[in-house]
């Protein structure tokens, strides 16, 4: 039987294995989702970089510039990292070099996997119907926060180990803790989250519409996965299978 | 207003701040459960040490030794980690060399602290009470296996940190994830970790008697505490504010 495993944060990712597998990386706020909303509406391709200067330089010659750090955009790029912005194909037929504090630091340390696709809530089923579809091992990776564990990428780890729990064996107890987690909140995931650290930060900065948005389960069937280096639309022949 | 927070696991220590702290050190299968029965058995002393050879010459120099290694005795020991074995006051007066795969690793890693304190399920209530008397910012450090998340850790951690909810700000999710989980699954906690990976792999060794012991709820009004080196029962002055 195949295997998932959740990894809460990828200051743990050294202990898991990542080879031959398929990793989904989760930053619900909102780096994954901002990436679900991007492909979703067009945009051609997403570079996600780990630094700054990389992203600058990636701007510098052509790409549409989108970082984000600790929530806020820092000046020179020309997008933040709010999912509402590539709307209405606002950015159809472009390139996005892409940093954010915590979720391309996650892609970036899951280089070595056979397989890199983007999971947020807004293209859920998509993403437990691909891996169900496929046959590899499954490892979701939370992007969490500096670190540490953060409560909405958790809770979308356990929607789709939830979702795999028929199909696939389950490895270690982050598995069981996200998927207990997840059925407990999904009723009302706003309220479940309204006391958590990040949200609070990001209501500070005034952003209650990302997170609402964000939150929304299923309203696109793409998912974004990672080809030499850069998050495309996963191909139409790969998504069919999953559509039954 | 005080702060509590929760460390998942050791391998994340480095993201928390230790100094001017309260730690409870929490390795519920079984270290901390052991440290619990022995200290309120009559043990005068458990040193905790991180590497079997330090135990073994401890146990050269006099002392009783205790090891564990991925669940079993290592040989050459007089003890494993069955909390049973201290029963009936059986090491009372004696001191204890102690190392085990996870539990003293975590003390280890814990000693710039203001205070280290062993917590389990058998001295749920004292701690809760200790914690709330003294005036320090609390850190819940759950031992996990072998750097990863376990699930009864997670919950005696959420137990403490629901206690403390009136009491102290709550930091981080890993403080709200923990309560929750422990909310979910304290009618019976017993059927809730029997699907998980501990308990599974305990359960292979014959240990169920020690895994029923050890999810017990305020058997004993006791707290090992760190003093130089050695884990010894917290004065009974400070436990007696408790007690109200």
């Amino acid at each position: 039987m195949r295997k998932v495993d959740v990894c809460l944060t990828p200051e743990l990712l050294h202990l898991y294995e990542v080879e031959r597998r398929v990793v989904v990386i989760v930053d619900i706020l909102r780096a994954t989702s901002c990436m679900t909303v991007a492909i979703a509406n067009g945009v051609e391709k997403i570079i996600p970089v780990a630094k700054l200067e990389e992203c600058l330089a990636l701007k510098e010659n052509g790409c549409i510039g989108a970082a984000e750090r600790d929530g806020k955009m820092p000046e020179g790029f020309d997008l933040g990292n709010s999912p509402l912005a590539y709307l209405n194909n606002a950015y159809a037929g472009k390139t996005i070099a892409m940093t954010t504090t915590n979720g391309t630091q996650a892609i970036a340390k899951s280089k070595a996997a056979e397989e890199v696709i983007i999971g947020s809530f807004l293209n859920k089923s998509a993403v437990v119907n691909y891996l169900i579809s496929q046959p590899n091992d499954v490892l979701i990776v939370c992007a969490g926060w500096k670190g540490k564990v953060n409560l909405e990428d958790t809770l979308f780890a356990g929607a789709v180990a939830d979702g795999l729990k028929e199909h696939f064996e389950i490895e270690n107890d982050s598995v069981i803790a996200s998927a207990t987690l997840y059925n407990h909140a999904k009723k009302d995931m706003l309220t479940y989250l309204s006391s958590c650290s990040h949200v609070k930060r990001l209501k500070n900065l005034n952003i209650q519409k990302d997170i609402e948005f964000c939150l929304k389960e299923d309203q696109y069937n793409v998912i974004p996965v990672l080809r030499e280096g850069a998050l495309v639309a996963m191909e139409k022949m790969e998504l069919s299978k999953v559509v039954e």
